[in-house]
């Protein structure tokens, strides 16, 4: 496949490392870095540096190839290739709980690894999961652009769009999932009104959808996450779009914390509110968002923006949970790469399965 | 009146400057600084240095007496007198339009000059503008334990309790408004667990409600105002305190950004919703929250909090509300310093009157 360089997660021209965008510098600076180590990987996973549910999946999945390319420099015999292979995948998956695109791209490697057992041919092994790591990013792309082409159907010329965290190309792949609409309609000449939620505490909304929007030349304005519900109130929002990191069978979805309180809020004030993610993000083992484990990271996180003083006093504690559940009477439509799911989201959801 | 340390506005001694605990620098710093000049005193409110609704009535009332000293040394003719502070008070009138304390108080001070008019004495109209601001600071501190002692029969020892932006000693007098209930169930030997947003832009959540909860000893943990939805629902919540900054006649009511977005999640998860604040927030001129004007800041607030960097890319527009209305539907009582009100507001409210 051919890449780009606003690509956030490529390989290298020689594909035995990965260049990654640190989303983490973003906006100031644009920050290209090459990974090779598996150390270095999950960092970059758990730093943030490449993140978005969908972007982790294609990242996860040249993790793998690249380090089946190193393991096969160092061991002939199938048998030790593949159980440190899986030993390298159950560390990777360890880097972060909640986004489901992480543990699912990394089972598609080891079905692929389970796929060469029989010929026991390392070489053969790490060729067909280079293969196919560049077709989860091919189909990422497809994907995105199916999601946004379905998303774009649902929304109007002018429309005022708020939107939560980052669910643009940063996190994903060319259009995104949550942003794809927007950008696709810009580019067909239509043009909208993004609020885009600075999303605390670590502000993706306003460091990486709004560098995104202004990068394809959308009216976007930044809103402090507790602004949400008066831009609602003013009129100023037709519709709220979101990404997701995973979706139980029901409908109830992980994303970024205080989509739950978007949603929340788009219902008192009558606005449509739209989740936005491939058919890889459902979850079917999953039968409520009950059992979505979520993510609680270091206070420090909170505690720290204040001019890089503490921002609160000694003595006082955080709680700094990364995601919340939404439940899935507060959802309009889900809307896929393989269509528009609506209520009741049990029989929309097993349809297309 | 005798000062203490802690209160957030005081007279020195000489009785010629207001002293203000600088609120912008605290956490890290408790900076006092002497006040004198009318430009000073408009800067202080319009920074933030001196903020909450009651204190900023509390200020102005200390200012036009201090501002009469001074004026009373330049003219010994009552009309020249009174109408250089009839122009102080329009001029200090203007540093903020949404709190109603601010006007009450200056029409208070503008009362007592009228009272002189007829016996034209500048230094009996001075002496009589330093009692009332000193009546107005112990009126203040009177009415908070009030309304403390109404709010804390509304609550259980081992309540958690959410609030948003600060309405705690700093913001009033003593014991405060919204955290008035807790500051006094703390004393008596009861227990709550607090949960403070942080309420951005300016954080007043995570660097003032946690520095007064630290101090008074009451467990804190201070959460990103996106996270209310979460603990909300995972139980942690028990009743909503808030402070307000105007309430109208119907019960709306206006109040820091992000207030009614916490009334919307309370009420879609059943907790209860406790706006607290004296009768002098209560502007009977006003019908409804759509008559009360919202200020807008700089959206510079909004931009320069990562870590002295932009913290949203070039091009990026901002919107930065500092309050906002919440509908009365929304709020299970009024808690005053004159007793609780519970809906039909517009009955309530004028039956204290």
């Amino acid at each position: 496949m051919e890449y780009r360089p606003s690509d956030p997660v490529r390989l290298n021209e020689a594909g035995d490392r990965i260049i990654i965008i640190d989303q983490t510098k973003l906006p100031g600076e644009i920050l290209c870095r090459e990974i090779e180590k598996r150390e270095e990987m999950c960092d970059a996973i758990k730093s943030l540096a490449v993140r978005g549910a969908p972007c982790i999946g294609i990242f996860a999945g040249y993790c793998m190839a690249v380090l089946a390319g190193q393991e096969a420099k160092k061991q002939k015999d199938f048998e030790g290739f593949a159980s440190a292979l899986a030993e390298a995948s159950a560390y990777l998956n360890s880097s972060r709980p909640t986004a489901v695109n992480l543990s699912w791209a990394l089972k598609r490697q080891e079905t692929v690894i389970e796929g060469c057992r029989q010929e026991a041919s390392v070489s053969e092994a790490v060729k067909r999961l280079y293969e196919e790591a560049r077709r989860i990013h091919e189909e990422d792309i497809a994907m995105c652009l199916s999601i946004s082409e379905y998303g774009l159907s649902l929304l109007k010329d002018g429309d005022g769009i708020l939107t939560h965290c980052n669910a643009g190309p940063l996190a994903t792949s060319r259009y995104g999932t949550g942003l794809g609409p927007i950008i696709l309609g810009q580019e067909r000449g239509m043009h909208f009104h993004v609020y885009s939620d600075e999303t605390r505490p670590l502000l993706q909304g306003a460091r990486l959808t709004a560098y995104e929007m202004v990068e394809a030349g959308v009216d976007e304005t930044v809103i402090c996450d507790n602004m949400a519900s008066l831009v609602m109130k003013q009129g100023k929002i037709d519709a709220v779009l979101v990404g997701c990191d995973r979706i139980a069978r029901n409908g109830d979805f992980a994303n970024k914390i205080g989509t739950s309180g978007v949603a929340v809020l788009a219902k008192y004030y009558g606005i449509p509110f739209y989740v936005l993610g491939p058919v890889s993000t459902i979850d079917l083992s999953c039968t409520s968002g009950e059992e979505i484990v979520i993510e609680e990271r270091d206070g420090e996180e909170i505690r720290s923006l204040w001019y890089e003083k503490p921002m609160a006093p000694e003595g006082a504690k955080f709680f700094n949970p990364a995601f919340d559940v939404t439940d899935h009477s507060l959802v309009t439509a889900i809307i896929t790469d393989r269509g528009i799911l609506r209520e009741p989201f049990e029989e929309s959801i097993r349809s297309i399965f």
